[in-house]
């Protein structure tokens, strides 16, 4: 619900030792009008045009020991309430800028000692910011259009292993995963543009892998060159990759920032394929940080055509619920920014395709697996040939080891990987 | 200690279900050379090339229960394992690049089921990689030749109200600062180029305003222009700052982020004011995020001249005794680069300066006050007077209330502002 044409909304999750209406006159002081003491100029009129405003709070009990370290102390007998607030912003007072809404809606409230707890949980921005941005150039269906893949989920892997392999063990590993029928590689976010392999060789090497896998198959995979660096290194790669006759390139969102993933794709001329390493650091601890369901917005707005979430059963701290809410808000409407499409990873088989397609009710999805393709007994094509029976199977609605009766690279995907996923608790043979 | 010309070291303080040898193997297996599950290609050879290595495990004693959601569980009998475990990376795997050493020395590992706690708490990076980045361009040396400012710390204060002052009414508030006998002006954080103050009128309004005072008194003040926004914007306003007499930009780095930072550096003529809002986000969890001495480096190689560091008894969470590890932090050589200048505001006004210089030795601060300034009783000058008394009072070893006897603008700063830092509690009345 968004309240106004030319506000922001900001939903936080607030734990205090004050009440939490003194929490939420705080909140709004500190990110607009307020400072510590009364300065001349703040006037009445001043703070009704740009005030930060609280327009719900809703309580969720009371925590004997504070989250965080540093917070005041509350009143005798009282304890540090927990609750959900909801403060808007004029956005006139920071306008449609993605770096200047941050020192607003963050800024220095995770500091503050009337507060034990602070996580920024929702994000409601107006079309007057959303438009501002131009977001993904392709999306969803610009995606699934460079693949020719309609109907299923994208499957894809990584290069592995992701540090060290020569350009000629790479360029091998490519031609044999483009010649497997897969429909997207990617480069391990570990790997870059490093001296051992640089990016100009590396991008030949791979292109020409593809090519000639290409000119065999009739089918041009989608790789994501990971072109992370500074900014002219990014520009330089994108374009040495464009050149090359690349379709994707690779950014990891957190190690360049906003303003760079911003820049990135007022130029880029493929999908960006946004990585979101380092995200644990703004997200793990429960009363700190901020939900995923924010940052993809502002993902998204900057220009990632892919967002990675997990995978369900992954081999990360995540929960399964976690992982579904991620790629369900992925999919929901942000003005009229192109849908990103979810990127599933890490743990990931035949096998959690059944989960995932069970929980997300969506085939548009990249699902990424490593060594559930590279490490399948029987080769890359059948562990391509066995994701895809997965999602097949997920549709049909047969359980997937009756499915797996009949197709062999789904069954021997079983017995290395484990069991199947519907039957067995989270954590699979598979993982340990 | 720098183990090797070509390896990065970095230190994390750790909490695991599992042993630390363990939680050693899997951080460093995770970031360079693993998978889940072998892989072709990862032979020894290549592992002894490109691996990362465990190079000491401090054991720090045991938890019965776990800092941070998501974990495994101990075996039985068992509790989480905390200890500084020193992890060592070739710098071939990633080269000189501050984004792609994020992906190697954070990553992933935020998430790892095997951690139920995980901070960096140390970088140490070779001169190969420092050199590689310019670093400031003006440092401490630079940012007090431009304010003519020896022998002190430079004295500052924030354009208050944050938001919302008329053009008009900032180039009042400007010019009776600049008359004040200021040496530093910033714009607040809240405030780059909004839409009811842009900001190509800000900077003629704050640049005549400047200049008309420069010509009665002879000193031209420093102002730091907040240009934080998308990278053209970026740009342009550092070209209007520069075009207009302006000595100083302002970016909130993590509303940017390090790649941006570093493009700003390659071409700013002035030095860069670097603000630190959201860095609560990644910090105030004890067992989460990073520590300051990692970020500043960061920041300082991207191209930070100022950082921010919170004050002592400050309005935020933070204790005294990080603030003078961060203003430490700051002080200390990184490569060849020059050292920037920590930069105190938060709760500031002449007291707290006596505390400062108690705990850190250092003159080479900025001292930032907004009410401590501008709220001064009789007014802005009185409020600079009294900061740069303050000092004097630190210096001399004096107690503040004697220096204060001989000193009205002092005595009148402590009697609305607090007692004597020196002789009270943590919290001042001149906070609540």
């Amino acid at each position: 619900m968004q309240l106004s044409r030319d506000r922001v909304v900001a939903v936080y999750l607030v734990e205090t030792p004050h009440s939490l209406e003194k929490a939420a006159e705080v909140l709004a002081g500190e990110q607009s009008t307020g400072t510590f003491t009364a300065v001349p100029g703040e006037t009445a009129d001043l703070k009704k045009r740009f005030g930060a405003r609280a327009e719900g709070i809703r309580p969720l009990g009371t925590a004997a020991a504070p989250s965080l370290p540093g917070a005041a102390i509350p009143a005798p007998g009282g304890g540090y309430n927990r609750g959900e607030i909801r403060i808007s912003f004029p956005l006139h007072n920071f306008g449609p800028s993605i770096p200047n809404l941050l020192a607003a809606i963050a800024g220095n409230l995770y500091e503050l000692k009337e507060l034990s707890g602070l996580r920024l949980v929702d994000l409601e921005l107006p079309a007057a910011f959303t438009s501002a941005y131009r977001g993904p150039k392709f999306g969803i269906e610009g995606t699934r259009e460079l693949c020719g893949v309609r109907g299923r989920p994208i499957i894809g892997t990584i290069v592995k292993p992701s540090v060290g392999l020569s350009l000629e063990e790479l360029g091998r590993l490519v031609f044999e995963l483009a010649m497997s029928g897969l429909d997207f590689i990617k480069d391990d976010e570990l790997n870059a543009d490093p001296p051992y392999a640089p990016f100009e060789r590396k991008v030949d090497t791979v292109m020409d892998a593809i090519h000639r896998a290409a000119d065999k198959t009739g089918k041009k995979v989608m790789y994501a060159f990971n072109i992370t660096g500074d900014l002219d290194q990014m520009r330089r790669n994108h374009d040495r990759a464009i050149a090359a006759g690349g379709n994707c390139v690779m950014v990891s969102v957190n190690s360049v920032g906003y303003a760079a993933l911003t820049e990135l794709n007022r130029y880029s001329e493929a999908p960006i394929h946004g990585h979101r390493n380092q995200w644990g650091m703004l997200t793990r601890s429960p009363m700190l940080g901020m939900d995923f369901r924010v940052y993809q917005q502002l993902c998204r707005l900057a220009g990632a055509d892919h967002l990675h979430v997990n995978g369900l059963s992954s081999k990360f701290y995540e929960s399964d619920e976690s992982v579904v809410r991620s790629i369900q808000s992925c999919l929901m409407p942000l003005g009229d920014t192109l849908l990103p499409m979810p990127v599933l990873s890490s743990g990931q088989w035949a096998g959690t395709a059944v989960k995932t397609y069970a929980q997300t009710g969506t085939l548009d999805v990249m699902h990424l697996a490593g060594g559930g393709i590279l490490a399948h007994p029987d080769g890359p094509a059948a562990g391509v040939e066995s994701m895809k029976l997965g999602w097949e199977a997920a549709l049909s609605g047969e359980p997937l080891a009756v499915y797996a009766e009949r197709h062999p690279a789904l069954r021997r995907a079983i017995e290395k990987f484990g069991r199947p996923v519907e039957t067995v608790s989270e954590k699979s043979t598979f993982e340990s």
